[in-house]
């Protein structure tokens, strides 16, 4: 019978001290030894102890009975990264809550502007953090410790937080996000500096790896569905009306494919993962033109990652602050396109575009997401307090977990195969594919 | 002492018939001597009065004691025409209610498309609506019988609607809808036909002399402050952050104006009624720089009507299916000029542009907008059963009234000198004028 | 020709300072012969005049040229009282924006639990406050100075505001406000103090004279529409449900007639203005079960104030703090006659009882209220910045006007003949009385 | 090593024909193979194999490729029962369009009113159900269907199903409504019927044992966050206010606990797990006036199952026509109690009571519960083209699965040890417990 163990979380030391959480008659305190199986299907599970195999298992998040931390000489730092997401502000008040009121921590700073608030020059403008300051924060959208894009050098960021005695840092951000928080971790343990790094993934497309959810993604799916039923009543109130929107998803169309079902208005769903062609007898021109002949109205919703080939290899050598590729602006291409095939047609219709990305990202976290983003913050402050490092929250099958930085590679993506993708060709009657 | 009467409406003939209304106790009858001073300013009244002038006067718009149509004789039609506005719905569903229940009408049709659906090919596409057909449409936004720009010759309308054996046309639209409702009110006189013609104003800018306020107004204002609280939390969450948000607005800035005082978020508000310029020591962009550099973000709200200047003169020329002259895309422009000055001037901000006009015409409308609507649906009403013609409903100092088409002419604007103005000047802190 | 004058005003003095007031171009200033007269239908007017009579008049709200007080020495103080109503915290936000902004004065005071922190022991618990104490409060419901019932007697309120210095009192709140502030008036007056005392109505009934609209009365709307909806809902769902919702009304019942407009889903309304019997082949109970019979399900909608006579004598003697009859919980009455009638009757239904109050009167103000309540707290400045003292704001025919405390007593009422109540009946079917 | 099997599921028989899902590419099916460990943790799986037990486990729900029913002569019903609940439209729909669209089964029938409507005397009463009919009911709340409480003996049932020809049953509610659906499935067992029951558990309360999350519940938890923000407005804006508020939960305080995390605002979160007394030293009065004394104002959140022992044992015997026990309005009972004690104490307080159970029950899903009611109606339509009867579909670690009726008995409940209510704990800052 094999052993079985969790991927390995790296950590600063011993754990000495005990907790300080300790209700009456509350145990409520999670074991190292708690895992949960990557592959929970029973069939796979048993296939795989059969063949002496060591099945695959995350950490399960949770208070620890014993921590590293003294909590008096907690010096917590939080910094929010990347592009706005609702629920950001439920983050960073979740995790002073936690530190202050659960772990009697009284020193938390946060970061100004994204890691570039860690360059030499911007270390004096943290600003101190207290429960007062965060009450009610969780009804506004945005950070309130603001976020930017790029970051200065790791050793900078690693200097800046050492020369403020900070030993816990908490990221809360992306892909690029995550990627400096490992390199922060490994730039301490180079220095033998014992410093925990916690990492809380924000993705709005919900496309990070062993993560099944992330925070602000129900929020955004109820505001896209918002702007889809307003190009509904556009398209179907003019003759031959197209409703076009654009929605978040750079290169999985979660948002798009979640949007199309809670609305059910939607009669094409373009996502990234599925490519499409828009010219010939099965393309997606030819598709939209049958329709508009049957019922003189359509809707199209598409991710903005979707259809990037049609901007040529260029543009994805280009990338911002973050390194993310630049996109071409395929919302304006495809509306574009769209108006010079029916003219081209002589076939009169109107299209009205959409792109409600801005108000969608901006909104605060609705109730769903209030509870999903203290469950992550709370288990953030867990670890942080035990001493592991170099790895983020992720949630996995309804239990979150731990999960090393370095397991975390590529992009979780909508499987065309799969459940959710044939629901959404169910819902719009769209055709597998729009091939030439 | 000189008589007073209001500003003189055509009507069909007698009013031979009691009115079926009699609901016991109820007096509510209006008269068509119940006329409101178009300047009820008291002091001015009485000066006119001395010197011997007939003050102005709208007749109050009402139910009359007797009637032209006998009941069972009306043949009504309504049609939706232009862009879309919170609560066409509601006032089809208050036109169809009042028809059916107050007056006993049977026989109710909607034209499908706005005045195209009056073009000799559609003529067999009207269809009937019951209160069954309407009984929940208020709740949602568009308009049910959909909507068109530009229209047939006025003669074919007229023939359209004669064939039909239409004796009422109530005509929901914009200024071009109202215009082809007096050329339509004129062909039918020429023609000896007993037609009610009876206008219910449409603009959702709020620019209709005579017409304090029109439906939908209240309910894009309210929608516009979401969008503008979104540009807030996307410009205070980055350093030197600009939120930019185009919002209707044709030749008046009403939606503007009154979005900026309603959110408090707004520090540049510009309209089509004040000219502003970008370049030189007092122009938009060097107060933009100052304000960057002194609270490190800014929301400027823009109308579509503002700036044109920057477009020349030759975008004047061209116009679309419902007359009005095509406009620049001010939004897009205002935003890369910005962008393009920044980086001239090697200062970094990001800026995010917002156009939330199609998320805001779809809207249904609001509680104050139904109860408006239904108000406006239920006095046209009152006037076509009486015989009156020529005519829509306006709103004034509180009151229903009944105005000409041809007192219709020009925009209400914004006074730049008058109380509104000067509270978005108040609210922004802007100087009141961007000038070279 | 007679001289015509607005409802006299009391002043504390000659206005001999220049208003701050003078942006570029702006000639918005109004003068004290600016009226506006109470009844405007012309044809009145001039059959008064031709009598000799002269016009009752409002004077018109605005800001005056001269002023009566110097800026720098303002002290003004703002308190609000009774009941809850959307829209307070704007109110106040605008009270401090304008006096600081536009007149430059330093030295604002919040009383703190309406009149009662004007009671000696309270006296030092006022909070100062500036535009970045108000600026996001217009956000949140209920008001940030805390209300209260009742007050301490006059000659203690004057003694608390002179002892703190204030010149200027901003009155927010209903009838006995009102009556408080204008036996402050008074008291001040005896004493030869300088105060003005300027009040802003409030009272979520719309029900106050000479003022066609209060602040949050449509945001309440709004809300019971909500309401409305959910019992009706309840209704239709089972067999024979009947839903019934108890709104804010103790003498008008302008908030259940306007809710039955907006939502369209409203089969009986019952108001204080109209008497009805609930026993007796045309009593409601008869009409209840004919409704039941046919449709299988009926929504109704009670305001509080409505059949009062159930609860016989006693219950008028009783009063609250406020000095308002306490009234007999018809809501709790009506659904359990309701339900006793029909098991006497051997008929099963389902009855589900909704009391929306506190939800509708929690909430911040829409953006229509928002508008609203900005410009009702400006003209209130600019009343007390003039030195205008004992006169709140009032709302007529379109206009801010002066309204002396002395002109308001008794209440505005729905019109059982006129047309909004016409409008309900038309809406809800029922007939125009229940009587036995 | 043991072999492993889900929970036995019934069948009707073999499944003969091939799923008409044949999209190209899409290896979608599921097989009853795929199993999920009803305890996924690793560590207690490899206990139990090591002991040569065999792990309990569900069957995962989702299409099969070989079925038991010929499409075109599938005879589907759908009956809803018991209260209403958000998203009960959304399932209906969505059971409609799976077996219309994708499995092209044409003759669908919605049974009214519940269980009741398979009477005798309503077998008539069905009516057909098409993808236009239900195309846009799941914006509205409620059931389309109607719903009661109680039923017909189970032989009556039966009878009306099989005179209908109906194979296919379709049964939304509740615990009641699953132990009907267990007897009708017993019963056609008996009588040889090959009839398919499937039950889609509803129940606001989240309570469910192996049902994770179960529909509506979200919807459900974000409209009580609002009204417990109406009672933290009223609390705070007097003098000792209380702001109290009833919420459901009969057995279990999932909303009232949910809702307290999302808001942050409350102070005392009382539940049916967790005893309570109110007097005493340690009881809620006294930790209710500490409170008051300390920050004058609190609030309460009540789950309408706690409490119960104040209403003696009497209570406990009746029950309503759905088998339930009927309850104690400890909502009324506490805010009685509280007045009188404060009375008692002479300390003055304000309680202003909110029960905002119909205005939740009747909203209409959320875009997460869209989402999620949809793939509860698709994979029961899976489950009974294979035949499968007699079970209802669960929800476990993210995955749906098939649970036999009678593996559900009792509550889920929150432990008052666990990770939920230690948060609750933290967030009100309430002791564990109160106790005399």
């Amino acid at each position: 019978m094999p052993a079985t163990k969790g991927l390995s979380i790296e950590t600063l030391g011993l754990c000495l001290w005990d907790s300080p959480i300790n209700l009456p008659d509350t145990g409520i305190f999670t074991s190292d030894d708690d895992v949960m199986a990557v592959k929970p299907n029973l069939k796979t599970l048993l296939d795989q102890i059969r063949e002496g195999q060591e099945p695959e298992a995350f950490e399960v998040a949770g208070p620890r009975e014993k921590i590293y931390f003294e909590p008096e000489k907690v010096k917590a730092a939080i910094v929010t990264c990347g592009g706005l997401c609702p629920g950001l502000n439920s983050v960073i008040r979740a995790v002073v809550m936690q530190l202050w009121h659960r772990y009697g921590c009284r020193y938390i700073e946060g970061i100004r502007g994204g890691y570039l608030g860690l360059s030499h020059d911007k270390v004096n403008n943290f600003n101190g953090l207290t429960p007062d300051d965060v009450e009610q924060i969780h009804t506004q959208g945005g950070t309130i410790l603001g976020t930017s894009r790029g970051s200065p050098p790791t050793e900078e960021m690693a200097d800046s937080l050492i020369a403020k005695g900070i030993n816990m840092l908490f990221a809360i951000g992306g892909d690029g996000t995550m990627r400096g928080a490992a390199a922060l971790t490994r730039e301490f343990t180079k220095r033998g500096a014992k410093i925990a790094v916690i990492g809380i993934p924000k993705t709005i497309d919900n496309d990070i790896p062993w993560v099944r959810r992330t925070f602000g993604f129900e929020t955004a799916v109820s505001i896209a569905v918002e702007a889809v039923k307003a190009a509904h009543v556009e398209a179907e109130c003019v003759f031959n009306g197209i409703g076009l929107v654009k929605l978040m998803g750079r290169e999985s169309g979660y948002i798009a494919a979640n949007a199309t079902l809670a609305s059910g208005d939607v009669n094409f769903c373009l996502v990234p993962e599925v490519d499409f062609d828009l010219e010939g007898p099965r393309g997606l021109f030819a598709s939209l033109e049958k329709r508009l002949t049957a019922r003189e109205h359509a809707v199209i919703v598409i991710a903005e990652g979707a259809g990037q080939k049609f901007f040529g290899d260029a543009i994805g050598r280009e990338t911002d602050a973050s390194g993310n590729p630049k996109l071409g602006d395929v919302g304006a291409y495809l509306r574009d396109q769209i108006r010079e095939y029916f003219k081209s047609r002589q076939i009169a219709m109107t299209l009205k575009y959409i792109d409600p990305s801005y108000i969608i990202r901006t909104h605060c976290g609705n109730a769903g997401d209030q509870l999903f983003c203290a469950r992550l913050a709370q288990n953030a402050v867990h670890a942080a307090m035990a001493g592991k490092t170099g790895m983020l929250i992720g949630y996995w099958h309804g239990r979150m977990t731990h999960v090393p930085f370095h397991a975390i590679s590529g992009r979780q993506k909508i499987n065309p195969a799969g459940e959710l993708w044939f629901n959404v060709l169910e819902s719009t009657g769209q055709p597998a594919q729009f091939k030439k």
